[in-house]
C-alpha cells in the first residue's frame, strides 16, 4: 500500500479538503464481514456516516448493503448501484411520500419505529396495493454510555418502541394484508466503546424474537444495528470478532440471518481533512492557529465536543506549544481542535485532520456563504476527486433569479440600486 | 398589517417551510437608525444572520450596508444592491484570494483581526498598487455574558487584537505606503441582553481612538460591532435608544461616523419555521411529537441548546402536556423543542418555530440528505419565494457525474452492479 502523498493532493485539489482512502474502507469491512462468517449476515452500510456516491459505490462493490435514514439516501444506494434486495429504510420520521417511494421502490424492508408509523404503511401500502415489508426497531432501554447526542437505546430517547408495544404492532402486521413483518431491529447508540450494554441488548430483543416466532410470526432478519465505535483518542475499541460473538451468543437456536448498520466503524479512520495554515496569532498569552477549513467543514469538534488529532507534515523537529486550532467562522464554537500541541506554523502550512471519514461532509453547511469542500478518493495510489468544491456561482443562481423577478415587479421601488 | 396565513404558505409552498415577515426586518432596522439619528451613522447588516438575497436586498432598500465574514458573502452583498461603499469584510480567517477580490471590489474597509493578516494585505495590496482601506478589531477583554460559543470578546477567544498590539498595528498602517487606516472596531459577542459590557467596551475603545488620534492616525469610523440581542423565552432586552446612549456616551469627543453591525437584531423575530407533524409517540411516559423539520434545517436547539417556542394552529381548546418536538433525523441530538406544552397533535397538524430568522437557513445542511426548505418572504399581505426547495438531482448530480468516469475507466470490477 502506498502512502498518500497529501502535499501533492493538496496542491492539486486545493484546501480544505477531505481525502479517503478506499483501502482503510475495504480493510475495515472485510473485518466485520469475515467475523460474522459463521452465519448467514448482511452488512447494510449506514449512508448518514458519508453519503458520497463513490463511497457508497466502493462499499457496493465489497458485497455491502445499505442503511438508510430518508428517501435520498435511498436513491443515493439505488444510484450507486446497490441492489434493492440490500437496501433498508430506517427513521423516526419518514414521510408519506418517502413511504410510497421506498414502496415502489421494492426495498428489502422498512424499520418501522412507532404504531403510527406502522398505520401508516399499511395505508400506503394499501393504497398502492403492495405488501410493506418490515421489521419494528425495539427500544431495549439499555444505556450505551456514549455521547447523549447519539445515544438512542433510552426510553427517553425518540426511538424505537418499547418490547410491550412492539409485540402488539408485530400481531397487526401478522394479521395485515398488506405488512410482512420480516425482521427485528434494535440500535441503542453510536461510538460506542463498551460491549456490554450490545450483549445485554441482542439478549433481550433475541427473547423476544423467540415469543415472537412462538406466535407463527415468521421473522428472516435479526437487524442490530450499528454503532461500533472508532479510535479518535484512546478509546476502548470492540473488536470485530468479539462484536460478532456477543450477538452469535445471544443468537443461539435462531435461525436468522444478521444484519449489521456499520457506518464510522466503516468509513470514519478512512479520512481526513487537509487545511492550510493562514495565520498565527496570539492573544494575551493564548495561541491560536487560523486555518482554511472551519465548523462548516467539520462541525463534530463544536458540536460533539470531539477530538479529532492534527498533525504537520514539516517543522516536527521544532519545539510544539500548546494552541487551538480555528477557523475562519465568526464564533468561538468555530474551532477543529483546542489545546493541542504544535510546533510553529507560518502561512500556507498544511495541517491534517484526522478521522474524519464519518460525519465530517455529511454535515457540512455554506454557513458564513463558505464553499463545500472538494473530495478525494484514493485507492492503490490513484487519487480521484468524487466531489467537485462547490461555486460560488451555484449556491447564488436560484435566489438570484427568484430575486431578479422581484426586480421587473417593484423596480420603480429599487432605490439606490 | 395583514396577519400572515401561514396555513395557505404551507398549502401552497410545503413544508418545512422558513417564512420571514419583511414589515419586521423594517421596523428593526428603522428603530436602530433612529436611535442613532444625532450622529452620522451606517448600519452594516451582518450577512451571516441570514444571507438570502431577498433578505440583504429588502435591507438595502432601507439604506442598510453589509457586514460580510467571507468574499462569498461581499459578493451577495454586491449581487443584492450594496454599494460599494457600504460594505466592510471581518472575520479572523481572510484568504489571500479573499484579500485580493475585496481590495479589487472597492468596499469600505477591511477589519483586520492580527498583525500576520495585516502584513498579508498590504503586500497583496502592494502587488495590486491599492490602498487598502483597514479598520483594526480591538479585544477590549470584556465578558460579554452570553452563551461561550457565540462570546467573542475575551483574549481567550480568537478575535481581534489586544490594546497594545493594536496602537502598534495602527503605527505600521500609518506608515503604509498601502495601508490606510480609516475605522477602529469592537464586537464582543451575540445575543447580548446587558447593556454594561457593550457601555465599558466602548469606552475602553474610545478611549484608545482618542489616542490613536493624538498620533495622526485619522480614524474615520467607529464600529461598535453587532450583538443586541432578540427575545426567544424571557431575556432582558437592551432598547435601541439604552443601545445608542451608552455609545454615544462613550464617543463624547469624538467625531467619528457610526458603524453597527447588528443581524439578529435586524431579522431574528421576522422569521418562522413551518412544519408539520408525521407521528405523535409515547416511549414510557415520554412523548415525542415527531415532525418533518429537523436539525438540518435549525442547528440552533441542539448547538446551542437555544429555545424557541413552538406554536400550534388549531387544537388550543385542547388540554396540553409536556412532550419533546423532534425531527426524523437519526441521533438523538436531533429536536427542535424539548419539555414544552402542546394539545395532542395528529398526522398533517401545522406547527410554527419562532423567531428563526436569524441563524436557521443560513446554518442548514443537507445531513441525512435531507433538502434544505424552501423560503418565503411576505410584504404588504403578499407572499414571494426567496428560495426554492432544494432538489435531490441538483444535490447528486455532481457526484453522479463523477461516478460515471469511473464506471468507462473500471466498469469491469464493477461486480454485480
Amino acid at each position: 500500500m502506498k502512502d498518500i502523498d497529501y502535499n501533492a493532493l493538496a496542491q492539486t485539489y486545493q484546501t480544505p479538503l477531505y481525502v479517503y482512502d478506499l483501502q482503510k474502507i475495504s480493510s475495515a469491512f472485510l473485518s466485520l464481514k469475515d467475523a460474522f462468517r459463521a452465519r448467514k449476515s448482511l452488512i447494510c452500510y449506514a449512508l448518514k456516516a458519508n453519503s458520497n456516491l463513490s463511497i457508497i459505490h466502493h462499499l457496493g462493490t465489497l458485497g455491502s448493503g445499505a442503511d438508510c435514514v430518508s428517501i435520498g439516501e435511498v436513491r443515493r444506494a439505488l444510484r450507486a448501484g446497490i441492489p434493492k434486495y440490500k437496501i433498508i429504510f430506517s427513521g423516526v420520521g419518514k414521510q408519506d411520500s418517502e413511504i410510497q417511494e421506498a414502496l415502489q421502490s421494492d426495498i428489502l424492508f422498512l424499520n418501522v419505529e412507532s404504531e403510527k408509523e406502522l398505520q401508516r404503511i399499511e395505508s400506503i401500502a394499501k393504497a398502492l396495493n403492495k405488501v410493506a415489508r418490515i421489521s419494528i426497531r425495539v427500544n431495549p432501554n439499555i444505556d450505551a454510555k456514549t455521547h447523549p447526542y447519539i445515544s438512542t437505546g433510552l426510553h427517553e430517547n425518540k426511538f424505537g418502541v418499547d418490547i410491550q408495544q412492539a409485540k402488539a404492532m408485530y400481531i397487526f402486521a401478522k394479521n395485515s394484508l398488506y405488512i410482512e413483518p420480516v425482521g427485528i431491529h434494535f440500535h441503542i447508540g453510536s461510538q460506542l466503546t463498551d460491549i456490554e450494554p450490545i450483549r445485554q441488548a441482542a439478549k433481550k430483543i433475541a427473547q423476544l424474537a423467540h415469543s415472537l416466532i412462538a406466535l407463527k410470526i415468521d421473522l428472516k432478519f435479526f437487524d442490530v444495528g450499528g454503532g461500533i465505535g472508532i479510535r479518535y483518542e484512546n478509546e476502548n475499541l470492540i473488536s470485530p470478532y468479539d462484536y460478532s460473538q456477543a450477538i452469535l451468543e445471544a443468537l443461539y437456536g435462531l435461525d436468522l440471518t444478521i444484519i449489521c448498520e456499520p457506518g464510522r466503524f466503516l468509513v470514519g479512520e478512512s479520512g481526513v481533512l487537509l487545511t492550510r495554515v493562514l495565520y498565527e496569532k496570539y492573544n494575551g498569552d493564548k495561541r491560536f492557529v487560523v486555518v482554511d477549513a472551519a465548523m462548516n467543514d467539520l462541525m463534530r469538534p463544536t458540536l460533539y465536543h470531539a477530538k479529532h488529532k492534527v498533525e504537520c507534515f514539516d517543522k516536527q523537529d521544532l519545539e510544539s506549544t500548546p494552541c487551538d486550532v480555528v477557523g475562519p467562522i465568526c464564533e468561538s464554537g468555530d474551532y477543529l481542535a483546542k489545546n493541542i500541541m504544535l510546533p510553529p506554523l507560518a502561512h500556507g502550512d498544511l495541517l491534517k485532520i484526522e478521522n474524519v471519514g464519518a460525519y465530517g461532509y455529511s454535515m457540512a453547511s455554506n454557513y458564513n456563504t463558505r464553499l463545500r469542500p472538494a473530495e478525494v478518493a484514493v485507492q492503490n495510489g490513484n487519487a480521484r476527486l468524487i466531489k467537485n468544491r462547490e461555486r460560488f456561482e451555484d449556491i447564488i443562481s436560484d435566489e438570484e433569479k427568484l430575486l431578479e423577478n422581484v426586480g421587473h415587479i417593484d423596480s420603480h421601488s429599487k432605490g439606490e440600486l
